[in-house]
């Protein structure tokens, strides 16, 4: 391309490589860093997202994406110059009003209260973690007013993860499938005693479990060349390069579900990082285009496959050899309908599939109140529990099992929920259309045959990395926009089935 | 202090996040990244290290120095104020020679270079890093040009790591020492059968190793809450903050050393650097002054202490249960003289106290006539092979047992590797003084009583982090410059007892 176009793209590399080693120094502190690290780090991080901001944010930003954009005059909209110009063009104009004491504000606030956080789900006490939320909601609410919204705060906020949605348009959606969830819930609740996880529940050696979880993702198609796995309180993937896509997961050494679900679940976003295009390495494009989107190529490898018949009856032989003593006597069936039993819990990271997007639902009214300023922190708590009541039928007995359990507020990840029960329902638009584009699909993966999925992902999804937004990517690739008539279709389907409905 | 001091720290302290980041940068690269993740890696440190070097070296760093300068005036020279602003200034004057370009081209050159190396190595293949090791020499000497030296570019490069020494004092301090070493390796080789090291080279569990590593580095006083230990292909000390200090070791199932011996020297880098006074986190203060001290406290915990006697009558008991099948039946004196076996070998990392710094002065005739144009670069090989035999009487069979054996001229560190010799001279003249204020020094390690030296040493060494120059350290902790008469005298009276001199 042009000398314009490049001396672009060589600014945005720099805030990339910024942000990139932020991303270290995030992933480090949640895996490596020593105690003691935690107030230098929160620094550290502070001063690399106020440069990348500062940077990204220059009048020489906007002088170049000008200039480039004249350069680049009549390349097609799908063309990598012409979406880098028009995406981060997008991004700036977002960042560009938000001022950078706010912003580095905010990353130390969440740096900090990572920790605090930690320490008050494992001592079960909220009170020790309020004032940090206080500041982060307080300072999120900030960011919501710098970006601007229509209706409310929360419009901004959820704008940030997965654009173009809307608090309404969000309501929408989870208002057409809450019933029929709801309703399949509860018939399956009448037929409970049908499925026992019994066998999930034994002991697992964890050096065991992490050789299969190893062993299984590296089979789905995780290229440890460009990866490493590492343990964390709360699983992640995180990507510093196309090159270098990292997952995390935990293991419970009586419970087989967390680290292999859980691995399975992070390979799933690790590869949409590891497939994006090479032509957009190093450029804000080199990267998954929203969350929404994320999350159903996470949730799709995870339940959609790894949750299917059809994938166990390659694995489970395997994993019979590995725990000879806990699954020599059983058989696929059984455990097939131990991995899909259905049951309203507490924690949203082991919800089945069938009670998650209920889960979401909860924070997305919490969330979208307490940054309207309808509830306040101090009874978030109360709130939590009595709408779980509601949800569920069920009490949390403590707050680390209610309201402290995810990792997200202190992070200062308002707004982000909604995007897992998109992804849900993305996962099930996609997957439809690629077994009706590559009928062989389950024969293959009952084969242990992978990359018959995994390439149509790349071509269709993954390779285009933030070319496109969530919506016109799931318009190129479905035809229509994200709805939830395919994921209940597929949870009727699989359910009936197992629950005999 | 005022708000113009204060604005310079403030300012200071974002320099010493982006460094602390590129710390982690390559910390990450050497112990956890995945192999594809190097050209990314590269461009982020490079990012990092332009801007950090930017930052420093804009106008604005010489206005703030100048208006904190006169809001301090009159503060003692070893307050902290003065001392930032003295300390910073001359930093600042150094490194405004270097272009930015020339800085980023050097950082991206070495992170390149380090996967090529460790190939090189393991192939034993010169030919494969000579390229790139041809381009750090040529970029390391544009440095020395850019900085200005009195008699050769070597001048300017080993002054990067202990201010204010050239290579003609370097080169008086080695000459001064270097017949009686000779003579002293001499004597030895003609009672080399004294001495057997047999009991090392036996098989131990890795695992063992480690945990005994982490019980005798926990023991001296390394903090693992503000510290960590890993493996490393070249094992280094890095610090973050003085809250968050990390080592690294390797280990060896048929041999004892490396681990053991590696992790104490890497601790007492790392105890330096912990140790830095609080006043001190967050500033370009905040850390070790100079290289030569630095190695000072890594070789006087790993020799004076961890080769001792006394240490080991402590230790060994705890050695003895740890692996009972290989030293239930050695005993003390055995293994004590079997740590300190004197003879000629390939590996400078490996050598003993006597033969190390003839390593070193090897490595400092090449370094300095390889930067004076003297040697080519394609002709290393044979050069570092004759002199070898020259040096030890023997010649390395491999050149991954000869020049290719450091790591330190992948990452551009020309002029770093007379600092340890000199830090071998200084732990003995420090120790030596030590001793004389606290008598009960060597009793007290007898009993793993490790605080009383470590507490004299962060009290006249480690709490002054950058304060003072390795020269004004010396002189205020010894009441005279660095000299080799003190560890001339260690290393006879310790050999002669062992080998019957």
């Amino acid at each position: 391309m042009g000398a314009k176009y490049d001396a672009l793209k060589a600014h945005l590399a720099d805030v990339e490589n910024l942000n990139h080693a932020q991303g270290l120094l995030n992933w480090d502190q949640q895996t490596q860093m020593p105690p003691g690290g935690a107030p230098a780090r929160a620094a550290q991080v502070a001063t690399l997202a106020r440069i990348a901001h500062e940077m990204f944010t220059s009048d020489e930003t906007a002088k170049m994406l000008d200039d480039a954009d004249a350069e680049i005059a009549g390349m097609p909209y799908d063309s990598d110059e012409a979406s880098l110009v028009r995406v981060v063009r997008q991004d700036y104009e977002d960042l560009v009003k938000l001022p950078s004491d706010l912003v580095a504000e905010l990353t130390r606030a969440t740096s900090m209260a990572h920790e605090v956080w930690a320490k008050a789900r494992e001592d079960n006490h909220f009170r020790t973690f309020q004032p940090s939320l206080e500041k982060i909601v307080d300072l999120t609410v900030q960011v919501a007013e710098h970006l601007g919204f229509q209706d409310q705060p929360y419009d901004a906020l959820v704008d940030q993860y997965e654009r173009g949605i809307t608090t309404a348009r969000i309501k929408e959606i989870f208002d057409a499938h809450k019933p029929a969830l709801v309703a399949l819930i509860a018939a399956i609740q009448a037929r409970s005693d049908r499925v026992s996880d019994a066998v999930l529940h034994q002991e697992f050696d964890v050096d065991q479990q992490r050789a299969f979880s190893v062993e299984v993702v590296q089979a789905l198609g995780y290229d440890f060349n460009r990866g490493r796995i590492d343990v964390a309180v709360h699983p992640f993937a995180t990507s510093f390069s196309r090159n270098d896509v990292r997952i995390t997961t935990r293991f419970n050494a009586r419970w087989l579900n967390p680290a292999l679900f859980g691995s399975i679940h992070e390979a799933g976003h690790a590869m949409y990082e590891q497939n994006v295009g090479e032509a957009l390495e190093g450029t804000p494009l080199g990267a998954g285009t929203s969350l929404g989107v994320h999350e159903s190529q996470s949730r799709m490898w995870e339940n959609m496959i790894g949750r299917s018949k059809g994938f166990w009856c390659w694995a489970f032989p395997r994993l019979q050899t590995i725990f000879p003593a806990q699954f020599g006597r059983v058989d696929l069936d059984t455990f097939y309908r131990a991995i899909n039993k259905v049951q309203p819990s507490f924690i949203r990271v082991e919800a089945d599939e069938a009670t998650y997007n209920l889960h979401i639902m909860l924070r997305f009214e919490l969330e979208s109140e307490m940054t309207a300023g309808k509830i306040r922190i101090g009874d978030l708590p109360e709130e939590w529990n009595d709408r779980f009541e509601a949800f569920f039928g069920i009490t949390p007995p403590s707050d680390s099992l209610g309201v402290l359990q995810d990792v997200h507020w202190s992070m200062g990840l308002i707004g982000y929920f909604p995007t897992y029960a998109l992804g849900n329902l993305l996962a099930a638009q996609y997957y439809q259309k690629a077994i009706q584009a590559r009928p062989s699909i389950p024969d293959d993966i009952a084969q242990g045959k992978f990359d018959t999925l995994r390439t149509w992902l790349t071509e269709n999804i993954h390779q285009h990395g933030r070319k496109f937004t969530s919506d016109e990517l799931t318009r190129r690739v479905t035809g229509e926009p994200i709805q939830s008539r395919d994921y209940i279709h597929y949870l009727q389907t699989k359910f009936a089935e197992i629950y005999g409905l």
